[in-house]
């Protein structure tokens, strides 16, 4: 027994010197000096250092992340609408009713600056519509099939590639300091969670998103399913944040980070409780690296949720800090060097 | 560093050496050697053997445990409808139209079994009516304040006094062994979180269960709350449990554990995915130590969900493991010697 300790010291003696090599390069490599990192860096500190009045218990450390333009590309539309306007033309084939109805018409016309105007009760209809009836199981496969061949247009990459790398390191800096990192996102979760593991280190038990409701039943050959069924069951936007964190997690998170008027109630409710706490928003200020709009403009915002200049002084008010993707981030993706 | 990191080494050596002297005990002390402890042990090898045909990765180690009757008492009243009883009087103080309302009315005249007898739609009523406008704070911390005070009839215990000692044991061990274990309740989520952690090592993060919604809105002073509102999101029995798992965990669990048919769709659903599977469910034969009932009969068998021989029956046609807890258990609870 001693014998195969010593071993087990030795081995797990490397592992911690080879982490420590690693962390030479320090945590936040991708992050500029400046006040984003340095505000991360001293929350984590609050939050860990048992002599800090601030101390968060490991058992509390919850960090919530929106999805959408804060993990990753939201421009010019919502990669979960670009994957249900891609299963249009075979819903339509199917039911060629459809072919004259809103949405539908408007995305078989082809033009992506309209389907990005249509009122968001359109885009349940279109959800509901491309996903009804599936298996839970068949619609992570299409989700996922979907996602090996799909393209973004300005990169010519899949969209996961169109992760923000210095989200992606702030993400495991959290985990490596005890958190449990979730994604708190308007978008499906069932949508998420095909690529939440690998893409964020996210396990899909740590995705909380919009979702329909599922019915249980048995398939043909008496096999037990579930089935995507039309219902909107969470709607994970402005208030739905807090409420949906509040059903799947039960915690109030410690740090929260958003991009719009979407998230203001999720960061605002993270804000209000006591010990170490961290509200971030990250402003899209780069159009040479990623895009411009909100209050740095440029593009219009985002259908869902918009970092309007209302939220801007909420947060220099609210003590929130603002991440400037130009000034914060010294490289925006990982395939970048 | 390496000072460090040798003290380290020690610090750890002398954790795995009294682990190891702790399992010398065993896992699952509790239970008989048996086909219910057996079929534990025969799982939880083919789940995590690298070599074997049925191995599980560790991210997708699910097991999700029913709580009423499966891992505490549930005789002769659900705790949580006694917590809700003991609100009552206060309620109707504040409302004494109530007084003549059922199910106020049954409440108020002091009789359990009358109150057991009472159809579904009364409990929710009774739930929704004491819990209505409260703030989710506000609620824990009623919850944490009965439960610290409240006793068990028979025992006269507190009931967290009441958890089963061997699924304790069982708990552990799947974690032990790499499951992320989590509560699947018919019972209120926000009910069974005040108590999760501390009674059974499940953090609130992982119970499920029914529940109401919340609503996210500003206190008087403008701090931001949720309050609890009267409307059903999520019921988690029946075909509930399997489309509550997929909510809030996303996956297919590799165990289930249950004590009526409000737990057979989970099992079910359990079952019918590939890699080791394990589907057990708790037999309430021991009318000395705990009580009888379904097809041990001696009591009616508990409101929502029922051990039927039917579902008696279905378990030795699906490979089910019934536990006996007459036979398979050493010790039922704890404070026992």
């Amino acid at each position: 027994m001693t014998g195969r300790l010593t071993k087990l010291a030795a081995l797990l003696a490397t592992i911690l010197i080879g982490a420590a090599t690693a962390r030479a390069a320090g945590p936040l490599a991708s992050w500029n000096e400046g006040p984003a990192r340095q505000a991360i860096l001293n929350f984590v500190r609050s939050a860990t250092d048992s002599a800090s009045p601030e101390f968060v218990p490991p058992a509390e450390r919850i960090a919530t992340f929106d999805q959408d333009g804060t993990l990753w590309v939201e421009q010019p539309v919502y990669p979960q609408v670009l994957y249900a306007i891609d299963q249009v033309p075979a819903l339509v084939e199917k039911c060629p009713d459809l072919k004259n109805q809103e949405p539908f018409r408007t995305i078989l016309a082809g033009n992506l600056e309209a389907v990005a105007s249509l009122p968001v009760q359109d885009f349940e209809k279109l959800f509901e519509a491309t996903t009804a009836g599936m298996t839970v199981e068949e619609y992570s496969a299409s989700v996922r099939t979907w996602l090996a061949k799909a393209r973004n247009a300005r990169w010519n990459r899949p969209f996961t590639d169109l992760a923000y790398q210095p989200m992606r390191e702030l993400l495991e800096f959290l985990r490596t300091n005890g958190f449990k990192t979730y994604i708190v996102t308007g978008s499906g979760q069932d949508f998420v969670r095909v690529y939440s593991a690998e893409t964020y280190g996210v396990p899909p038990e740590q995705v909380v998103g919009s979702a329909d409701a599922t019915r249980f039943g048995y398939d043909k050959d008496g096999k037990p399913s579930l089935t995507k069924v039309p219902k909107v069951l969470l709607n994970d936007v402005f208030g739905g944040k807090p409420e949906g964190i509040h059903l799947m997690i039960g915690r109030r998170p410690h740090a929260a980070v958003g991009n719009s008027t979407g998230d203001q109630q999720m960061l605002e409710y993270t804000k209000a409780g006591a010990g170490a706490r961290l509200a971030m928003l990250v402003l899209h200020d780069d159009p040479e690296r990623e895009y411009a709009y909100g209050p740095a403009r440029g593009l219009p915002d985002s259908r869902i949720g918009t970092f309007t200049q209302g939220l801007y002084d909420e947060a220099s008010k609210s003590g929130w800090t603002v991440i400037s993707m130009k000034n914060d981030w010294k490289r925006i993706f990982d395939f970048e060097e």
